[in-house]
């Protein structure tokens, strides 16, 4: 059997917080004045719904009929056994993954994006602004508002859009509005331009110009979609973990030793993870890995900070590991991982032993990459390939075990609009890039001074 | 329900042949003196058990083991009901369509791809060399040759190669080898450039390049193969057909009034068609449409005829309703529709009335590939929004006489790559192109004078 699929009345009716059963106290959001924000303070920005479904205290959450009806357009999404790699490994581990690809915008993202639009439509919103990194979000919530007919800007991160053409494209032709970021529509942006005229951009600055943009529309119709990092963000990716234990089932598997995910903001991440992460609160034996780029490591190489989502601090500060709100990442491929915090419940798990983070370099991750599209067939995107990476790493760790341990990863999605990234692996154009620990400690010290420190 | 599943055990195991229930006599292929050519004449191109295939009088043929383990990988493909195009054509009908999207190279053309490099593996055989026209045909193959460990050459259309580059890429990342057709690497394409330097390039030029190749090879390690028109390559699409009629059933549909494909040189088209104009030979009443571009029109505009396959006349005459084998067709975005003949088993079931033919312009066919990306979500190809502009005709007509009648189409592939058509569209930079009458009457009188006409 190489992949198992669930019928439409098999989908999960409900999604998993995770906040509920996380050890210790969960940081709230602070203010410019180092207080905790209330969600009223936030109604500018997102729909009251949503700002609800952000700090609930509930474990389980009802997913509306409206919202699943979005999701059957391509979900439950199939669960794969990687029989081909496992024979390229020579591994005794059982390989799975969970193939987000298939969405119409090719990742996870729309999972989140079609809730999140359904959510703002239903508070009588029309218009949601966002950003994008390597492209997938901006794209995921283009479709959201086209099959909803709400309308969507989407600010692009300056490096990603000149990398990839066509991504403006696609969202144009879900009725969606694209431009670079920093852009020349926002005072931020013009701000930003002005002192780096060359910037290649970053998910901070055009975090700033869509919030910008969102909380000036004086009529009130206009909010802003975050792709990643918030709890509700997490909450809406829970779908994927929660079919693939069904999935997993089904295929007579009872123990899973070890999940993976590419971790930016964290969400498809958190996706898989944390339904696993609940099985291993109430006992289980799990390593859970989220897996991030040298180039850009907060899990593996920051502190637990209070820190801002954006360069110009429109957001509150979040319980994060981060690089510091003003840090722009180098270049990398994986646009999606090119983010200088991490969602406050990966953080929050990871501070808490729950998951060990691991840092990859580009060129191992291309090099997963192409072994996974020479034998599983299918070319992932240049962030599912850190994925990858780590997964053939554990796979190999079995293998001098000689332990028949069961692997998951998430695929979160196909490369099929990155293969410029390959095209450079390919002609030997690409290297390794890391930060160093004096770098992160530089990065730090400009974003982070005098910020409160969070506890567990 | 907005989608049907089938589990991998509920996969068919035998391909179905038409050849055998087509009403009349087939037509065998001709050599250059007119006479039928024996097997053994193609050997040089294929290996003797795709050759076999190509001529065996059995209804159904057994899928082998190894073949099915290829199509495991993304088969069985979803079943969709498009409910939301429904609902915004306000129509009775219900619509459904197969999703051949969702294969890793996403098209249809890895169906007889992985099939083909199959039997070429078995038959001892080292390297595969190709055509491909909007680059579908080329990623399958090269897929399917990196799936197997064989090597791959890729001929492609030079106006596709021009307007398509991530192509190359993605067939580079799967192991093959593409260049621009004509190309200086072959007789017949240097020849080509010397006459016509600017020439666009086309499917019959690319296809004379791949077979030059392939005989020219002295070990006899390489063959040739075809992604459409020949029939094992119909053969081996009915897989798409067969899972369908499984998929209707499962949804409770008892009785399917119309079926609907886009035709270049058939493949996809059949691969639904055919196990459907089995039921109307038996006796259903079913309307079955191919759906080809006004631009090249050889179903609705040409004669039954005898024809040759490529420019420089290297494949045997077939039975084929043809424009003629030195007709270059226009640079519409739907490469894959710009061949100048149809499948002969396509033709002769057009000509014996099995099937209606309908051609579209190019614009029609973007407006609806725009209403259903804006409804269902999803990108087609350019070829594919033929299928999607003569599916919505059909919903409408129904509308207008009040029938709730049963409408499938082939969704043969996603348009992921084919975005800079779309981006022409929504700048309003494309036009309608279509051939008149003398048009057709002069590109067939160039290729065709002398010869011999086919009966049914």
């Amino acid at each position: 059997m190489q992949k198992i699929y669930l019928s439409e009345d098999e989908i999960p009716r409900q999604w998993y917080n995770l906040a509920v059963d996380l050890p210790g106290t969960v940081n709230p959001p602070l203010g410019q004045d180092g207080q905790p924000i209330s969600p009223d303070m936030l109604a500018a920005v997102f729909p009251m719904n949503l700002i609800e479904q952000e700090v609930t205290t509930e474990r389980w959450v009802d997913i509306p009929d409206g919202v699943l009806d979005l999701l059957y357009r391509w979900r439950p999404s199939p669960l794969h056994r990687a029989v081909h790699l496992e024979k390229a490994l020579d591994t005794p581990a059982k390989i799975f993954y969970k193939n987000e690809s298939v969405s119409p915008a090719g990742s996870h993202k729309p999972n989140t994006a079609v809730a999140q639009a359904w959510y703002n439509k239903e508070f009588g919103i029309k218009r949601l602004t966002t950003e994008t990194g390597a492209g997938q979000w901006g794209s995921a919530l283009s479709y959201a508002c086209g099959m909803l007919g709400l309308e969507c800007k989407v600010f692009m991160v300056r490096v990603s859009f000149d990398q990839k053409p066509f991504r403006k494209v696609l969202m144009q032709t879900w009725g969606g509005n694209c431009v670079a970021s920093p852009s020349t529509e926002t005072a931020v942006g013009r701000e930003i331009l002005e002192q780096m005229p060359d910037t290649p951009g970053s998910l901070g600055i055009a975090i700033s110009e869509a919030i910008e943009q969102a909380v000036g529309d004086e009529t009130g119709q206009t909010r802003y979609s975050l792709g990643s990092v918030l709890n509700h963000v997490m909450l809406h990716q829970t779908i994927i973990g929660l079919e693939a234990k069904k999935q997993l089932e089904k295929a007579g598997i009872k123990k899973v030793d070890t999940v993976i995910g590419c971790a930016g903001g964290g969400s498809n991440f958190a996706g898989l993870a944390f339904p696993f992460a609940y099985d291993k609160i109430n006992g289980d034996n799990i390593e859970i890995i989220p897996v991030e780029p040298a180039s850009c490591p907060t899990l593996t190489m920051t502190d637990f900070s209070y820190d801002h989502g954006d360069v110009a601090k429109m957001t509150p500060m979040l319980p994060m590991h981060s690089l510091g709100h003003k840090f722009i990442p180098a270049p990398i491929h994986a646009g999606g991982l090119r983010y200088h915090g991490m969602a406050p419940l990966v953080s929050h798990a990871v501070e808490a032993g729950l998951m060990t983070p691991m840092a990859l370099k580009q060129l191992e991750c291309y090099e997963a990459a192409m072994m996974f599209s020479r034998t599983e067939g299918l070319i992932v995107a240049p962030e599912t390939s850190h994925a990858v990476a780590a997964t053939i790493r554990k796979a190999l760790e079995a293998k001098e075990e000689g332990k028949e341990k069961v692997i998951i990863f998430n695929l979160s999605g196909h490369g099929l609009m990155d293969l410029n990234g390959y095209e450079k692996f390919l002609a030997g154009e690409l290297q390794n890039i890391a930060l160093s620990a004096q770098d992160v400690e530089e990065s730090r010290k400009i974003s982070l001074e005098g910020h409160p420190i969070p506890k567990i």
